[in-house]
C-alpha cells in the first residue's frame, strides 16, 4: 500500500454534453435563468455524468467514524464516548443521517476508521481501523505515515466500492468528537489564518470554550512549526484518521468520475485538501450546504465553492450534504421532464 | 357573496404542543441546536397542526391564473398571450410546477381567475373567472368593488377545498403575465417605497424595461394618490385577480388552521396583504425560498420572514414553495423519527 495513486489525475467532465445541457434549458417553457441554480445543478450534473439527462437515483452516504487525541485537551463539548456511541446510533438507524438516508432511499455506509474504543461487529458499520484513535497533535504527530497511507486508502477503497455499486453520487460524511479542532488547524496551516479567527463552537462550545481551542490550536500550530507546508504533511500532523479517509474518498471519485457531494466544515476541509493535491478534482465537487461553524464560509470561499443550502446546520455525519440531494433531484427531474417551447405551443419572450 | 369574512379572526398555533416539540428536539441524538432551522420548523409546524409528531403528507398546491391590464404598458419581457399558453401548459403537465408536483406526489390545481382569453375547459384547471383580465391601473382602478369580492371569494373556495381535502400544507402561486408590475405598485403602496426602489426585471427585462416598469408604477401612484391608504383598496386599485385570490386563499386558510407556504415576490406581497388585514394570519405562513426578484428581500423584511431556500429562482407558479418542501418534510422526518439520548444510550454534552 502506498500514496502512489494520488497522484493520478480526475476525469475530465464532458463539455460537449455541458452544452447541450445548456441549450436544452432555454428550450424548456419558463424565461431563460428563471430556474437559478437549479439550471446550473442540472448543467453541471449533465457534464459530470456526460448525460443530457441525468439522474441521481443511486445516492450513497458513506460516514468515516474516528477519534482524535487531541480531545484530551478539553476542546469539545461532548466526551470522547460519543464517538462511539453515535456509530452504534447510525447502526441502529436512530441518528439523523440514518432517518434523512432512509426517507431519500439512500445507501448508508459507516466506516469505523479508528475510534477509540472498538465497537464490535455492528450491521451496517465496517471496520477499516488505523488505530484506535490519533495522537494529540499538540505533542506529537496526529499519526504515522503509514497510518496515514492506510487512511487515505480507507477513502480509496470506498470510492472503488461506490463505483461497483454504480451509483450517481457519493456523499462523504464524518464522526469524531474533537474533529473540528483538528479541522480549524487544518485550515490555519492551509490558508495561513489565525486561529481565533478559525476556531468555531462546534457541537455547542461557550465563548471561554473556543478560546481556549485557539490556544490549543496554536500550540499545535507551533510544536509543528516549519513542517506544516505540503497538504499531506498538514494531514498527518494535525489531521484525523476520518478527515483523511474523506480526503482519499474525494480524490478517488474524482479519478473515477464519481459526482461527490461535500457536507459541512469538516468534510469541506477534506475537499479543500483534496484539491490542494489535485486542483482538477476540485471540479467534481458539489457543496451541500453553509454550515452555521463560523470558518466553512471562509473555506468555502477558499474552494470559490457556492452551498446549495443555507440551513443553519451543525450536525456534521453527512447531514447537511444530505438535505440537499431533493433539492438537486428536483433540479434534474426539472431539466429532464418539462416541456420545451415548441412542445407546449408557449411564446418566447421578446426581449430574450 | 361580501367581504365580511375577511374579519374573521386567524385560529391560533397550540403553545402547549410547541413546548413539547421544543422538549423532544432537545432529546434527540444530536448537539442541541445542531439541526439549526429545521428545528424550528418542525417545532412551528408542530405547534401549527397541534400533532407533537406533524406530517406533511397531503400537500395541495393551487395555482391561480389571471391577466392584467397593465400589460398594455410594455412592462414584460413576455407576450400577454404566454398567460393562457402557461395554464394549457400546466393542464398538460409540462410546466416546471406540475414536475416538481408530480415527483412530490402533491395535489395540483389550476385555478382561471380572469386569463385574457378563456381557455376553454382544461384537465385540472377550474374555471372561477371573474373577468377578461383587470383594466389597466394606469388609467382606472385594476377592478370594481365587486369584481374585487369574487376574487378574495375564490381564494376563500379554495382553502375550503383544501380544508375538505384535509391538507397539510397549502401551497399558494400565481401565473400572470405582468403582476410583477401589480405587486411592485402593491408593495410602492402598502411599504411607501420608491417605484425604482421596487420594481424589477421579472421574467427578464432589461435595464431599461425596468426603468419604464419603475415609470408606469409612478404614473399608476399619482392616478391613484390619496385613495390606496387601505389595504383592501390597494387590491383593488392597483392589485390583480390572482394576487386577490391569493390573498383570500392565505387568509382563509389562517382562519381554518391551515399552514400556508408562501412562494416568491408576487405571493409574498399576496401574504403581506393579508397580513395587513388580519395581523395574527401571519403565523400560519411559511416562506419557501428568496426569489431573485430584487423587491422580494424588502417585502420578507417587512413580514419578518425568514425564507427556507434561496437559489436565485424567479419564477412564480409556487415553484420555488414546492422546493421547500422535500425540506421541510425531512425536518419532520428527523423530528418524528430520530432516537432519543436514552433511547440510544448516548452521553449528553457536559456543557450544554
Amino acid at each position: 500500500m502506498d500514496i502512489q495513486w494520488l497522484a493520478e489525475q480526475a476525469a475530465e467532465i464532458d463539455l460537449q454534453v455541458k452544452k447541450k445541457a445548456m441549450a436544452r434549458q432555454n428550450e424548456l417553457t419558463k424565461p431563460p435563468g428563471s430556474l437559478g441554480q437549479l439550471e446550473h445543478i442540472a448543467i453541471r450534473m449533465a457534464a459530470m455524468q456526460a448525460n443530457e439527462k441525468p439522474v441521481l437515483d443511486a445516492a450513497r452516504i458513506v460516514i468515516f467514524a474516528a477519534d482524535h487525541g487531541v480531545a484530551e485537551e478539553g476542546v469539545s463539548a461532548f466526551p470522547q464516548a460519543v464517538t462511539q456511541q453515535m456509530v452504534r446510533n447510525f447502526s441502529s438507524g436512530g441518528a439523523a443521517i440514518s432517518v434523512i438516508a432512509n426517507t431519500l432511499n439512500a445507501h448508508l455506509e459507516v466506516v469505523d476508521v479508528g475510534v477509540k474504543e472498538h465497537p464490535g461487529e455492528l450491521p451496517g458499520v465496517l471496520s477499516h481501523r488505523v488505530a484506535s484513535g490519533t495522537a494529540n497533535f499538540c505533542k506529537a504527530p496526529a499519526m504515522t505515515e503509514h497510518q496515514l497511507t492506510q487512511a487515505l486508502h480507507v477513502g480509496y477503497d470506498a470510492a472503488e466500492r461506490a463505483k461497483s455499486a454504480k451509483v450517481d453520487i457519493f456523499i462523504g460524511g464524518e464522526m469524531g468528537i474533537a474533529n473540528t479542532t483538528s479541522a480549524a488547524a487544518m485550515v490555519c496551516a492551509v490558508l495561513e489564518a489565525a486561529p481565533m479567527l478559525v476556531a468555531g463552537p462546534g457541537t455547542g462550545l461557550d465563548n471561554e470554550g473556543v478560546l481556549n481551542k485557539a490556544q490549543v490550536i496554536q500550540m499545535a500550530l507551533k510544536y509543528h512549526d516549519g513542517q506544516l507546508s505540503e497538504p499531506i504533511d498538514v494531514l498527518r500532523r494535525v489531521g484525523g484518521f476520518e478527515i483523511a479517509a474523506l480526503t482519499g474518498a474525494y480524490l478517488r471519485c474524482a479519478q473515477l468520475a464519481i459526482p461527490v457531494l461535500v457536507d459541512g466544515f469538516i468534510s469541506s476541509v477534506a475537499a479543500l485538501l483534496a484539491s490542494c493535491i489535485c486542483p482538477a478534482a476540485r471540479d467534481w465537487f458539489w457543496f451541500g450546504h453553509l454550515s452555521a461553524e463560523p470558518a466553512h464560509q471562509m473555506v468555502l470561499q477558499a474552494l470559490n465553492a457556492q452551498p446549495i443550502l443555507q440551513l443553519n446546520m451543525r450536525l456534521g455525519e453527512a447531514s447537511g450534504a444530505a438535505m440537499a440531494l431533493p433539492v438537486m433531484r428536483l433540479a434534474l427531474d426539472l431539466h429532464n421532464k418539462m416541456a420545451t417551447f415548441s412542445e407546449a405551443s408557449v411564446s418566447t419572450g421578446e426581449l430574450t
